[in-house]
């Protein structure tokens, strides 16, 4: 069993074909291009803000905790081929030593598979803009990715005299990474600047909710310009970075980091013919199978999932659907059965103690999907609203016009608010109407909830106006 | 309209009721015996331990308020009789002044119904053992009972000399009230002794789970006697309490709290030859009528529910089913159509920073349902674990052998952990297996969630194991 890529699909595949299978019965070798395994990209912002304190911290299982249960792990090597009908792969180890795991630097050669996982993961987007790979620009997809951008604000923050620098630092793109990592500059100490071009952050969010983000931003003094398309990066004479520019003007950075979202990588898997869907991902069936293929396998960041609201494919990545798919792979390759169900599109982010969570589809994805519906927002505590700290969060639901199905819920607000997005994920799961909704069974005390939970006073909403519809 | 009590059911169904008939086409009268309307008991614990300022706050809508809306609310007056041929029902009116409101003290009236609904509530139990009603002991039940207790702690705490003493406090009973008041208690700066005749405390949980709530109100001082069955006060030569004794001993009380759980108030509808449930409350169809009954409905604390999981009424008191109860009952009363589908028995409390929740069977319940299960309980925590303030919790997963259904949840623990029954309860509500909830599409990022959310982890380990089973 051949795993190309180390990271949560690719080694908790290879972990749970080990539980499987004895290494008699299966040898299992994962080929790592980088230098770290199983280690949390969504962990990076909070190590930058200095919420987790080391690198080591964010990873999950270290290349010899996987080789102590018998899964040979190589670092620094890259895949380069995939030879379908060979049943091999050929790697290149590009190692800074090389040694024992990753074989001498630059050498090329074939290793055979009988059965293949593809978990290359996703790379940011950098788009082929004048300066975008200048010095101090900086993507925040891997720990490496991590570590340089670390690096580069140590540097930075090291004024000429000793004291430290207040650095302007400009993000480009206020999606989850923009909005995680502004919050970690702020931390810092240093001003920030977040760049989009779309009306308003989050455009994870509907426009209104995402308003309520850029509030909260805007009140931790975060410079927040949407509308805002960048045309390039205006760089030094040393080749380093010193202001995003954008048509309405330039923004003044000595650091700037890139958020603007990932592409599935999906070169290699494209060069060996297989099938890849309208977002460049990999396209596999309910047992995470390539399509067409009857010993490859491919999960996480590299795939395209099923929507379960949409009933299409999309992609979609994020570390708990990696980790359910590795999950799901392993158990395929040792022999057994399982199946990944798809996915509702549940996300949930903070700025500082605003938080920011949504399941199922925006108003413009319910359109773009051929449904009608009604649209309700309502504002709700999450506690009582006589016990201390009640705070009111804003909960947004679409439902289908005559079904009255739940399409959708977004939630922003304080303490509480974010996780309540659960009750909304599981529901559409389940293909619940808002009208069920509201006899829903939900954890109440003064001090976890109101008697009407904001999501069932939402629903309670959503059905009223499902019902004045009609037709 | 006629409505026999005037708070969460009573007044929810008047105020549903009013929103869909105007005054011309529907009079709504509801007699309370109390003074006060739509109050949350739930809340008196934190009114005890100072989380919530005063009384009013407890207060949703006053009878002013009520009577604005066009609500007939007359206060001090009891329901002593229902004369279903009749269309009737007596009161007597026992105010302080009586009054427009109330009428003249100790007048009694009948006044005739179209539409009836008995929302009478609950009464706390008080074993009929010597010294239950002495001075000191006091029920949690109503605002007055709260305002009784709070006069009564504020005259013992006041000590000769003018400081302020701490107080020996026994809390009978280690259920939601019991914990809750505990707290209060000791956030009051009393010494706490609760007393339990089970063999731990919170037996809404299974006796393990119990044990982590044991621990943690240890942890806070509280000094929890289980397996104590209590067999009287000990009262002064003034009628005060003193002691409370057990089999075991006597535990000195300054202040004796009775939380052992509350009976339907139903002896006025018993007395009306209206058919109650084996637990003493009312038996209504899924409209919320009276069983047998076309005018009649009844909701709130005084009726069985129907449960989702064992599929028979069961007595669950709790406010958030009575607010759904009078939603149904007002709108149907009006004229318009509404169900409420049962519970799947969803509860949450805490004692200081340690959540406790569960939802649908415990092992005994689903034992006596006769059903057949796998139980797991698994460690996890609620954040990444390499995020800061990441606490375990504990998990206990109860699934049906063969179908693989889930049967129950419980929890334990610090921050995040209560709220995630909902989880649970909105996957038991739709009938879900611990298979189907594996792949679950949650929210997760790292302030909020590891990749596996604790409750899938449980769905894990439970689906694991019934497939290990088999038949």
């Amino acid at each position: 069993m051949v795993i190309i890529g180390g990271d949560a699909a690719g080694m908790s595949a290879a972990a749970q074909a080990r539980r499987l299978r004895t290494e008699d019965e299966l040898e299992i070798v994962a080929f790592e291009r980088g230098a770290f395994t199983s280690y949390s990209a969504c962990g990076i912002p909070y190590w930058i803000g200095g919420d987790v304190g080391s690198r080591d911290e964010l990873i999950a299982r270290t290349p010899e905790e996987h080789r102590k249960r018998g899964i040979d792990v190589r670092l620094h090597t890259e895949v380069t081929a995939i030879d379908l009908d060979g049943q091999r792969v050929r790697t290149r180890a590009h190692g800074a030593a090389g040694g024992a795991a990753g074989g001498p630097r630059g050498a090329e050669e074939w290793t055979g598979f009988d059965k293949l996982v593809i978990a290359t993961g996703a790379r940011p987007v950098r788009p082929s803009l004048p300066g975008m790979d200048a010095d101090g620009v900086h993507g925040v997809q891997s720990l490496g990715d991590g570590e340089a951008l670390l690096d580069s604000l140590a540097a930075a923050e090291r004024a000429d005299g000793g004291a430290r620098r207040t650095l302007r630092a400009v993000v480009v793109g206020a999606g989850y990474i923009g909005v995680e990592m502004s919050e970690a500059l702020i931390r810092r100490g240093h001003r920030v600047t977040v760049l989009d071009r779309a009306e308003q952050p989050m455009s994870t969010l509907d426009p209104d909710m995402g308003a309520l983000v850029r509030e909260g931003m805007t009140g931790l003094g975060i410079d927040v310009r949407t509308g805002a398309a960048v045309t390039g990066i205006r760089t030094d004479a040393d080749g380093r970075a010193r202001a995003v520019v954008t048509a309405d003007g330039e923004h003044e950075a000595d650091i700037v980091v890139l958020g603007i979202g990932v592409r599935p990588e999906t070169a290699l898997a494209e060069a060996a013919g297989l099938p890849l869907g309208d977002a460049g991902g990999l396209l596999t069936d309910l047992a995470m199978r390539v399509r067409g293929q009857r010993n490859v396998w491919a999960g996480g960041d590299c795939v395209e999932v099923f929507d379960r609201v949409t009933r299409r494919p999309r992609h979609l990545p994020l570390g708990t659907h990696a980790n359910k798919h590795g999950q799901v792979i392993g158990t395929n390759a040792g022999g057994g059965y399982a199946t990944f169900p798809g996915v509702v599109g549940t996300a949930v982010s903070k700025v500082c103690d605003l938080e920011i969570a949504r399941t199922g589809l925006l108003e413009r994805q319910a359109e773009r999907a051929g449904l009608r519906f009604v649209t309700v927002t309502v504002e709700a505590t999450g506690r009582a609203g006589y016990f201390p700290g009640a705070e009111p969060m804003r909960v947004k639901m679409l439902a289908e016009r005559r079904t009255g199905r739940l399409l959708g819920t977004q939630i922003v607000g304080r303490e509480g608010a974010g996780k309540r997005v659960d009750i909304a994920a599981v529901a559409l799961t389940a293909g619940m109407t808002v009208e069920e909704m509201t006899g829903l069974d939900l954890g109440y005390a003064p001090p976890f909830s109101p008697v009407w939970d904001p999501v069932l006073v939402a629903a309670r909403r959503a059905a009223s106006e499902v019902r004045a519809q009609g037709s």
